[in-house]
């Protein structure tokens, strides 16, 4: 019998995974989603071997189930479909967010296999027409397994992660996925928006250069993918957001005081740990 | 005779400037620099069609003369050389301050016509092994002539920027560059060294992505350089970094607050100002 993988939400990530998927292992990789223009463009355009809007049959057939939908549609799949998985099958996410989804996971039957997954890649547009094989190139591809989970299924997911290309595979806990993530996503996409706050943004065309393109260039995000990603790692994010702000005032006040010394011991610390990062 | 156009100074800036300029109307492009090693490298690597330790001799037969040390350097060049501009002659820095050197700059001999220029181009590395000539391509080229420069140097360095492949020539004062400068330039540095301050920083490797690599790229700066340019600009770049606080506490508050409807109001609100700014 034909192994089949249902990549289940075909938005920027799902649709590139069924592209970048083709091929894996003699999978079938069947592309699922609701929307009815999501579902032609993706068969057009190679997303998955085929496509399909029903997807408990979809699911009932599937070994391995991926969801890539919002938070909230992720929690919703689980609860409406928690009866069709097949016993034994593997299902992972591929969600920004990992302690919510692996909580409501907990309710699966007994025998589903679900292991949280996080590719550390995407782009500043959404939707499958921004979808592209090539997306996962280079990226972190981080799981978040259970104690139980099976080491088959870790194994399958870090030949997977290899298969679309990602550069490795960091395994950890909900918990400190997304504490860690809180830092080095969330208050990226935070600082982003905050910085097209400012009452001169409309005032700097002609003035911007390499910095201000690259650190605003996610800020015309997915807003109720955002919302829902942020609301769901609060405590985490708002800590960060707090000691950037200390660090930020640190460097204001150094410079009010006009103490260059200072200001120099400061840059070079700064800097150096930047340096030492990218060497370690 | 020949026309002659100096570039004192071969750092990524004045290097790659040097490269970028061969052949440009006829005119020989000479290289000047105080450091023998950097004189062997820019002549082995066609930095200038010839380099000169000599900065008086060159300044001398130069029509025009392009400063490219850092801040401080350009006023102690103006100081140390006024007496040796030929009347004339175009002098132009490429300087991401312009106030405190146009303020300088006053001080050359009558005749001698200064321009501030601020190419918005760069990269997180400095020094001529870094300068290469397409540094330039599709740069915002900014210039902030005196009331009295003469239309033809300003002409004439409308087609520089055109030359060295800059998409645009912005003509402005120096306190306006300045202002706004410390928005899209400075800020994003000062962010870039502040998000490298968080104790999590060497805890991430492995859960970075692009955001966090494109907002931290440049935070292993110049600290000579950019301590300068801070120093000189503080008033406006202090100003910036508290409207950025505000604006991330207010993001920090609105989170804290539990107000979901709240945050999509403000990510909405946020992530449509970047995507105005995008298409005026």
């Amino acid at each position: 019998m034909k192994k089949t993988m249902v990549i289940a939400g075909l938005g920027l990530i799902g649709g590139s995974l069924a592209m970048a998927l083709r091929g894996f292992e003699g999978y079938e990789i069947v592309g699922v989603d609701i929307d009815p223009a999501t579902l032609a463009f993706a068969a057009a355009h190679g997303a998955g071997d085929r496509v399909t809007g029903g997807a408990a049959q979809a699911v009932k057939e599937a070994s391995i189930v991926f969801l890539c939908l919002h938070p909230a549609g992720i929690l919703r799949f689980l609860e409406e479909h928690r009866g069709d998985f097949s016993p034994g099958t593997l299902v992972a996410d591929v969600c920004g967010v990992k302690t919510a989804i692996m909580d409501a996971a907990e309710a699966l039957p007994h025998g589903i296999d679900f292991i949280g997954c996080h590719p550390m890649a995407g782009k500043e547009t959404s939707g499958i027409q921004s979808a592209e094989a090539g997306l996962f190139q280079g990226a972190h591809f981080i799981i978040t397994p259970r104690r139980e989970s099976k080491p088959e299924h870790v194994a399958l997911l870090e030949r997977l992660a290899a298969y679309i290309g990602c550069r490795d595979v960091v395994n950890t806990t909900p918990e400190r996925h997304d504490a860690i993530i809180a830092y080095t996503s969330q208050v990226m996409h935070i600082l982003a928006v905050a910085v097209c706050d400012d009452p001169e943004l409309f005032a700097c065309k002609g003035f911007e250069g390499g910095s201000f393109r690259d650190c605003t260039r996610v800020a015309a995000l997915d807003v109720p993918l955002w919302t829902q990603l942020f609301s769901m790692n609060t405590p985490a994010l708002t800590k960060v957001i707090a000691r950037l702000e200390d660090h930020l005032r640190a460097y204001r006040e150094v410079l009010e005081s006009g103490d260059i010394e200072g200001l120099t011991r400061k840059l070079a610390d700064s800097s150096e740990r930047k340096r030492r990062m990218n060497l370690e």
